[in-house]
C-alpha cells in the first residue's frame, strides 16, 4: 500500500508499504482522511523531534521511517480475533495514544502523559497517512452515522482543545481568551462555547483566520498590532479580565499576553509546544495569584464527548477544512502548501 | 521617637520622628521585636523596589523617606476613639496589608492582592523599625499569652508560608519538597508538618540552614551539590515524586528542580520573588500536565490560623531567631549583619 513516512529533516517519501492485518484484538481501519497537525510540520521541518531515530521507541520498538499522520478516521475493513464490538463497515476515528499501562499516570487513567507514550503516526506502528492503518481495539471510536469521517478527523486536535478546557477549570457561564487562532486556537473556541462559554474572545494576525473565528462564534476577535488584546478583554468582561486564558501560540509575547489578560486567580492554560524555556514574568503571576498550567493530549472521557458533541450539534467544525489533498501529492500539496501558506489553511486533510 | 527610615539605596538611617497617635477606629502599638525581611535586604541593597520615590503611593499617599519594618509585635500603648475590643497593654502582633477596599480583589476578601496595596514598614504610615507605629484595628490581632511578642513577630513570614501551602491545594498526609531553607523555607517546612504532612524535603546548601531544617522537623536534609534532589524525592515518596513543590529560592536552577521533583499532575508553588522573567521548561510542565502557581503574602484566615497554631503548639518556630538586636544598631548589627553572613542567619530581630 502506499504510505507517507518519514525518512528524516526535509525527508518526507510516499513509500510502498505492506498492507499492515489486524492481530487479535486489533481493527484495520481503511483511512479516508487523515489531517496534517502543527506537530507534523515541525517534525518535516526540525524533526526528528518525536520521531524516533537514534533508539527504538520503548513501546513500539521502531525506528524512523515510520508512516506520519495521527488525526485520521476512516471505515473498518477487519477486525482480528476477539473483537466482537465493532464491525466491518464501521465508521471510525482513532484516539492516537500509545501507552505503557505500567507507569503511574497510566495507572491512574491519564495515558496522555504515560512516561514513554507514544503516538501511532509519529512513534511507529503505522499511522494514518496510508492507505491502512492496523489499532487496538480501545483506540477506536465508532462514528454515529451523523458524523462524516472528514469530520471524524478532526476529532484528533478537537479531543486537544476539549481536554485543555476542562483541566482549565473552566466552568459554564465564565469567559475566557484565546490567544491564537490556529487549529487548536478555533478548537478551543468552539470548545468553550460548547462547553457554555459567556464570552469568549480571540486574538489573531491572519486575516482569514480572524475572518474564520467570527464565523465560528467568536464575540470579540482582536488583532493584536491594531488592538490593546488585554485592555479589550478587561473591557468585555466587566473590568476583570476572564477566568482562563488559553496560549494556543506558544510565543512569548502570546503567554505575557495571557497571564497578564486574565483575572486575579484565574488560570493561564498553556496548549502550544515551546522548543525553548519560556520566560514566565513570575511576579505578573504573583501580583495576581495566577495559576500557569500546561495541558497535552486528550485522556479518558475526551474522545467519546468529544464524538457525542459533535454527534448532537454542540461541535460543528466543519469550516476548519480548507483543503482536501490526495495523498499522492501530500508532500507538496501538504506539507509545503502550510508551510508557505500558513496563514491561508486553518485544517488540510489527506485523502488517502 | 526613633525610627529607622529608608532614604535610598544603601541609605538607611535612625532617625528621630514624631511619634504618631491613634486617631479613630486606631491602635497605637509599642513595638517589642520587628524582624528584617529579605524584601527589606532587597530594597535596602537594590531599591527603592516597593518603597515610593517618584510619585506618593496611591493608599498612603507617602513618598521616601519611609519608616520600614513589617514583621512586629508589641503591647498596645493607646487605642483611638470607637475601638473596644482592645485593650492597652494587650500584646499584639500586626497584619501590615494596605488595601483599597474597592477593587475586585478586596471585594473578594483577597487583599493580599488588591491592585493598588501597599504594606506599612514599606509604603508609608510608619513600620515596625521604630519605637511606636500606628495601625488600624483591622491590622491587629491579640496574642495570647502563649505567644510572646518575639514569636509574634514571626507571625508574618509564617503567614506567608501558612497561605502558600493553602494555596497549594496540599492536604494532610501528603509529601512536599520544598527548595531552599532561608526563613519562607523552613517557615513552610513548619507549616507543612502544621498541616499534617507525612514527608517534607528540603534542599538548602547552607551548614546552619541545613542543620535547623533538620532541627526543624525536616524527613530529609538534601544538598544539591551533592544530592540528586530530584531522585531523592522521588525515592522518599514511592517513586512518584512529591505532591506539591515549592520554590522559595527563586532562581532558575531551584524552579526546575521543584517543577521536575513534583508529581505528575502536581502543583509547584512559587513563593519566591523574582525580578526577572523565569525561564520556565513548558514541555516539563506539560509532560506532566503540572501546575504553577505563585503566592503572595496572606490576607483573610491566615493570620488568625498562624496565631491559633502557635498557641496550641502545632507552630513552634522560635528555634529561627538567631539573633537579636537594639534598634540603634540595625543598619550594622542587622542590615549588613544579614547581607554579609547570610548563610549564618534565619531570622533577626531588632528592638526598637
Amino acid at each position: 500500500m502506499r504510505a507517507l513516512r518519514f525518512h528524516g529533516r526535509q525527508d518526507l517519501r510516499i513509500d510502498d508499504v505492506p498492507e499492515p492485518e489486524a492481530g487479535p484484538g486489533q481493527i484495520k481501519v481503511k483511512v479516508d482522511w487523515c489531517g496534517i497537525c502543527g506537530t507534523d510540520l515541525h517534525e518535516f521541518q526540525a524533526g526528528p523531534i518525536y520521531v524516533p531515530s537514534t533508539a527504538p521507541h520503548p513501546l513500539t520498538g521502531e525506528l524512523a521511517p515510520v508512516v506520519m499522520g495521527h488525526e485520521f478516521a476512516g471505515r473498518v475493513a477487519a477486525v482480528g480475533e476477539g473483537v466482537t464490538d465493532v464491525q466491518v463497515g464501521d465508521a471510525v476515528t482513532v484516539e492516537p495514544s500509545i501507552r505503557c499501562d505500567a507507569c503511574v499516570a497510566c495507572e491512574d487513567g491519564r495515558y496522555n502523559i504515560c512516561e514513554t507514550r507514544g503516538v501511532y503516526g509519529l512513534s511507529g506502528w503505522g499511522g494514518g497517512l496510508a492507505e491502512y492503518c492496523v489499532v487496538d481495539r480501545r483506540n477506536v471510536h465508532i462514528l454515529p452515522p451523523s458524523v462524516p469521517t472528514d469530520v471524524g478527523a478532526l476529532v484528533e486536535p478537537l479531543a486537544v482543545a476539549w481536554h485543555a478546557v476542562r483541566n482549565s477549570g473552566f466552568e459554564a457561564g465564565q469567559d475566557a481568551l484565546v490567544v491564537g487562532a490556529g487549529p487548536i486556537g478555533l478548537a478551543l473556541l468552539l470548545c468553550l462555547k460548547a462547553h457554555g462559554a459567556r464570552w469568549v474572545g480571540i486574538s489573531e494576525m491572519s486575516a482569514a483566520r480572524k475572518q474564520l473565528a467570527g464565523q465560528l462564534g467568536a464575540d470579540d476577535v482582536l488583532d493584536p498590532r491594531t488592538d490593546d488584546v488585554v485592555d479589550r478583554a478587561r473591557k468585555a468582561t466587566g473590568g476583570t479580565g476572564p477566568h482562563v486564558a488559553f496560549d494556543a501560540s506558544g510565543l512569548p509575547v502570546t503567554l505575557e499576553t495571557a497571564i497578564t489578560a486574565v483575572r486575579t486567580r484565574g488560570t493561564v492554560c498553556n496548549v502550544a509546544i515551546w522548543e525553548e524555556p519560556a520566560p514566565v514574568d513570575m511576579q505578573l503571576l504573583q501580583n495576581g495569584e495566577k495559576t500557569l498550567r500546561s495541558t497535552l493530549c486528550y485522556a479518558g472521557d475526551d474522545y467519546p464527548e468529544v464524538v457525542a458533541a459533535l454527534s448532537d450539534g454542540r461541535l460543528s467544525p466543519g469550516a476548519l477544512i480548507t483543503a482536501r489533498v490526495p495523498l499522492d501529492e501530500a508532500v507538496d500539496g501538504g506539507f509545503r502548501q502550510l508551510l508557505d501558506n500558513k496563514d491561508q489553511h486553518v485544517k488540510l486533510l489527506i485523502a488517502p
